[in-house]
């Protein structure tokens, strides 16, 4: 089924004012919610909700906090999140850091002891707004494991850069998984292979086979041994800018919080030649589209096109919602 | 073979001086590439050496010029390679970013106009010597597709990220294809299959046939879609902050040159918790190699381990080198 953008909002609102979050906040927090269904990342929108929700009602996210200022280590801001709503304090950080690159061209902020931030590609489109381009990334529980072992010690670590382009900017939001679990269990459950190696089978050889993957909780990093380097890189450099927990430590704990998080921008506005920095954005995205397709008939996309799309189509047939999960959200 | 490294580097010099790079520059180039093929980067040493000379000989390279600072955005400031030697001004601009990082925590220099900077991990290491996280990497001519798409148009952008720890630091040093164009012709050459996927063959399937991939050059990039989405960003960033060329503009010239390149620094000194900061990087790589193997008796290690090894073997037994290679080199 399909509900329209505001009333998705509004109920949102409407669940989470029940549950301690109340005005602005409530309507910032609908809204990241909603705009992730509207853009089409369901997993991290409606779906996400009432887990969200589940979240705040064991005590894991603390409704009554947001992340602060604790310390400045020369141009680096270092932020306390005390365990507050993820998509909140992710979005102060990330509204800090463009404050801050509006200053100085280029901001960073460090954020430890937060919780998950929901749909991450929120906050590169936040600095994108702003003509910023936004670098950003979380640490996670350990859920992956380092090229060569079998047990999980490494976090899939999400990564985005945005990058501002007219109507249509660049937005690259990955994890350093090729696959989520919930996207393994949604082939699985097709019935289909991995549409690339997803993962290591009970043999210790790569696999495209979801049950096989499922079955080892062996996952692939992207780039096999390359995305193994880059989620432990991603992970130290959240941990120790930030003066929050490793993927290490989190894995230490009852349930996934206490994340380390990094929030960079460089003001896109500031640069003198921004004019020419349009056309050479504009004349490599141009390259990409024009591109012949190695299938015949497809069209090539660069990353933010897709979502665009999806947007727009959200924006005038309402937003895709699944019937069960909005019938729960209504209940709640 | 194997070649002292002291005399290595002593050829290296006398060949340097002769082709215009004297005195210290001398002995730092050609350090630079002694100290890759030590470290069993051998594509980006020995191996590289005369292709380096060779551009100085049809003047792609001019050995007169160093990286000079041009303009500062805020905190960023912008270098100008002057078309000199790519290693020199990455060297120059890595140390300059360490420098900004002693001062301010965090240093951050874009640099425009060099040329190729040979093996990235030195100037990553080379931030790990004055106890920073290095965070670099570069555009470069387009040599590899978009996903789904044929013609080249993305660079394959090479990322280097070093954290220190004790004497062996964690170096992540990746491009953003799955395998260089060397690599697949060493397979090819060796009659053998890519260890993980590797292109795109003609009939628009991902294939580890390295002959194929030869045969359409569509390479695939790291993680598929995400890679291709990461290469992008990177390149837009170094061009668009450092007022240089992208990939797009850099396939527009006769040769691969004017690359656009971005040094960043933290300088973990000016952590407080340094200490606890050494903890938790050690507890973590512990985690990653006190892993259970996926293939029985094979030990799992953490990027940066295998070259420590490599290293030690180098200088204790000679650095490896390819007879004719070495002999050409003895000729120059």
């Amino acid at each position: 089924m399909r509900i329209k953008y505001e009333e998705m909002v509004g109920q949102f609102v409407r669940v989470l004012e029940k549950y301690g979050i109340h005005g602005e906040d409530a309507l910032v927090s609908a809204k990241l919610f909603a705009d992730a269904s509207a853009d089409g990342v369901h997993t991290h929108g409606l779906q996400r909700f009432p887990k969200f929700i589940a979240s705040i009602k064991n005590g894991s996210v603390d409704v009554e906090k947001r992340a602060v200022p604790v310390e400045r280590i020369g141009l680096i801001e270092r932020w306390d999140g005390q365990k507050g709503p993820g998509n909140l304090n992710a979005r102060i950080c990330m509204e800090r850091a463009v404050a801050l690159a509006k200053e100085n061209g280029f901001g960073i902020v460090a954020l430890r002891n937060t919780n998950h931030w929901m749909r991450p590609g929120n906050y590169g489109l936040m600095a994108v707004q702003s003509d910023c381009i936004g670098i950003l990334w979380t640490n996670t529980t350990p859920n992956m494991p380092s090229w060569g072992g079998k047990n999980a010690v490494l976090g899939n670590n999400p990564l985005v850069v945005a990058i501002p382009y007219r109507d249509c900017p660049v937005v690259v939001d990955v994890a350093m998984s090729m696959f989520s679990y919930g996207k393994l269990e949604k082939y699985k459950r097709e019935g289909i292979q991995c549409p690339v190696d997803g993962g290591i089978d009970e043999d210790g050889n790569i696999t495209r086979d979801p049950a096989r993957i499922l079955k080892t909780h062996q996952v692939l990093p992207i780039g096999y041994w390359k995305g193994s380097g880059l989620s432990l890189v991603l992970d130290l450099i959240a941990a120790t800018v930030s003066g929050g927990l490793t993927t290490n430590e989190i894995g230490k704990l009852d349930t996934e919080t206490s994340l380390s998080q990094i929030f960079m921008a460089f003001d896109l506005a500031s640069i003198p030649d921004r004019g020419e920095v349009e056309k050479q954005i504009g004349d490599t995205l141009l390259g990409i589209e024009e591109s012949t397709p190695v299938k015949e008939g497809m069209k090539v996309h660069y990353p933010g096109q897709g979502m665009k799309r999806t947007r727009e189509e959200s924006m005038k047939l309402g937003v895709f919602a699944d019937d069960g999960l909005w019938q729960q959200v209504l209940e709640m």
